[in-house]
């Protein structure tokens, strides 16, 4: 089963780093372990020792339902009560004799740590493993491309939808909670963030969030939206107008388009991230507008909508068959508006194939 | 201005303890002194010096919007690179002769602690400061509970909207999402959590999420849903069904009502959290149903939408004029069904008001 696989392999890279216990705080690592869909106001914690044995200890209001729904063993899961700030005690048990422990170091807060330090005493050797769980999940099974195309498929159908409906008058925020509400009636059991419209200036600020602005013609629009489908996420830009627009508006998105292609089209397995995003880099920049191209040009995402590999500059991440990733410059031209369009990739043996197909050229 | 109010108040608590600098990086915490609304992807990073000196770091995408939008002095706004690892960074300069740091033990990666400590060396002392912005935060200001207020009227909207289309065959996330739709086509600025319906045995898991479990004639429904406007969130329960129930599925839901009303009637500045609780608890054991109520009665909600005052066993907090809570003890008997109703309560000087007013019993 995957699940166990996925246990088994993290417990031979606890081996290799001589780690005994690992303890998970990050939901997105609990979730690829477990398989198990928290709910969202509650946490969870899970252990596993490097003969992969597993310890679950979930919020009481989702115990039942983890002894239902998780694979693992139902007397390996244990519930902590709600709200009580001891919520760790029942650590204790597990960490008496543990010599090196394994941790997510940019996920655990100072106060579990602290916490972990006095069950264990000073001799405890703290070690991260935030790098090895990242590098398992970056290579995705064919199990998790399935949720993700299902996820790109959801974001793609809100995006048609989108198309559809808008027109002049609408405000922003109500553009992008149709799309949120489209995505939910379509299956998505979330978002992957709220979907968020930009217009005219907000557009090129870029403000990433809606605000209660209206439409109006001769702007540009980005849209930028993505579903969790099994608990994976999709993410999907477009940008687009109502009405004519000038020709330096047409110019900056054309510039974004041709960037992003080009990129795309390069892709395959063994390329560093850097090679990729400085396609991208040099053709925004060679048509002038290098200093208005302010973000990464793409992120690998799955369990996580910001995950390995990134795309940016400097990134020596080697391209493998199995990752996913979005690429996705802007050009954001004060005065004149912003564009970004944005897929999602999947790399292959040979290549790449587009995950996301929605039309790119709605302006 | 209150917001300079608020940063004067924080100093002069940073002087009492003496330290000499706070990082403030939870997120509410940040926006309660700087007013900016973040883009959600993005983080922040506030710096607050015993003299009231704001120092304020955003992600370059945040950073034209916050120069335009915040309060503080534009020379005291900087960005920092976005997905770059470095990107603490900045803090060099600031911390570099700081004896006594304050940080938010519980908000705060060990990622980021460590980051701390090696700037600032050996001798540094790390002293918390989460109960202070807790406490600070507890007590509300006039303008405060208005946002409040208008987050409450926008939960009592939408679930009014709810009554009017939900019918059998809808299923629970179809509900849901349509419920999140009105909030935020309302004016809702975004959801304090993502709305679920919990129906039949979903209801006394109690699940908390939504399913595309179909709603049938003669089961419990329970609805929560909250919106956040200007930062600020509500949060509200119903419980509804269609159909005719059982006697025993009306008993529950009398039980679940009664203990709200009544600990709701007892609320009055001077009490402490747990006697509020001990109300309702006392009426649900009473009446048989103790160990089918797992969890507390209630908690604070702010620009947090769990926040101090927690209304539970042993909590000694003393409830003060200007705190807002949710009441909501509930029941989830197996085989018969789950009941909560909750609604949000400000303390008054003589008494409470209450803020969320739809109507309650709709069985």
């Amino acid at each position: 089963m995957e699940y166990q696989q996925r246990a088994a392999a993290l417990a031979q890279r606890l081996r290799e780093k001589s780690i005994d216990l690992a303890v998970l705080f990050n939901q997105a690592n609990v979730r690829y372990i477990t398989g198990f869909r928290l709910n969202r106001a509650a946490s969870s914690i899970l252990l596993i020792d490097n003969s992969g044995s597993l310890t679950f200890i979930v919020a009481r209001l989702d115990y039942e339902r983890a002894r239902r729904d998780c694979w693992i063993n139902r007397e390996n899961i244990f519930f902590f009560p709600e709200d009580t700030p001891d919520y760790l005690k029942i650590l204790h048990r597990s960490l008496k004799k543990v010599k090196a422990i394994g941790i997510e170091e940019k996920s655990i807060t100072y106060y579990q740590f602290s916490y972990l330090q006095k069950i264990c005493g000073d001799g405890l050797k703290l070690k991260s493993i935030e790098s090895d769980l990242s590098q398992l999940r970056a290579i995705k099974s064919q199990e998790e491309i399935e949720m993700i195309r299902r996820a790109a498929a959801i974001a793609d159908e809100a995006m048609t939808k989108v198309f559809g409906v808008i027109k002049e008058g609408m405000t922003e925020a109500e553009v992008s909670s149709y799309a949120e509400y489209v995505m939910k009636t379509e299956g998505a059991e979330g978002v992957s963030f709220e979907p968020f419209l930009m217009s005219g200036e907000n557009a090129w600020l870029p403000q990433r969030l809606s605000s209660q602005k209206k439409l109006k013609e001769g702007e540009l629009m980005i849209l930028d939206l993505g579903a969790i489908y099994g608990g994976y996420c999709s993410d999907l830009t477009r940008t687009f107008s109502l009405g004519d627009l000038t020709r330096a508006q047409e110019r900056i998105f054309k510039v974004a388009l041709k960037a992003q292609q080009a990129a795309i089209a390069a892709i395959k397995p063994g390329m560093k991230a850097a090679e990729v995003d400085g396609i991208a880099r040099k053709i925004i920049k060679r048509e002038g507008f290098g200093e208005y191209f302010p973000h990464l040009s793409g992120h690998g995402l799955g369990l996580s909508i910001h995950e390995s590999p990134i795309i940016d500059r400097g990134v020596e991440t080697v391209l493998k068959s199995g990752m996913v990733t979005t690429i996705e410059p802007g050009i954001y031209l004060p005065g004149v508006g912003g564009a970004r369009i944005e897929d999602m990739v999947l790399i292959t043996e040979t290549g790449y194939e587009l995950l996301t197909r929605v039309k790119r050229e709605v302006i």
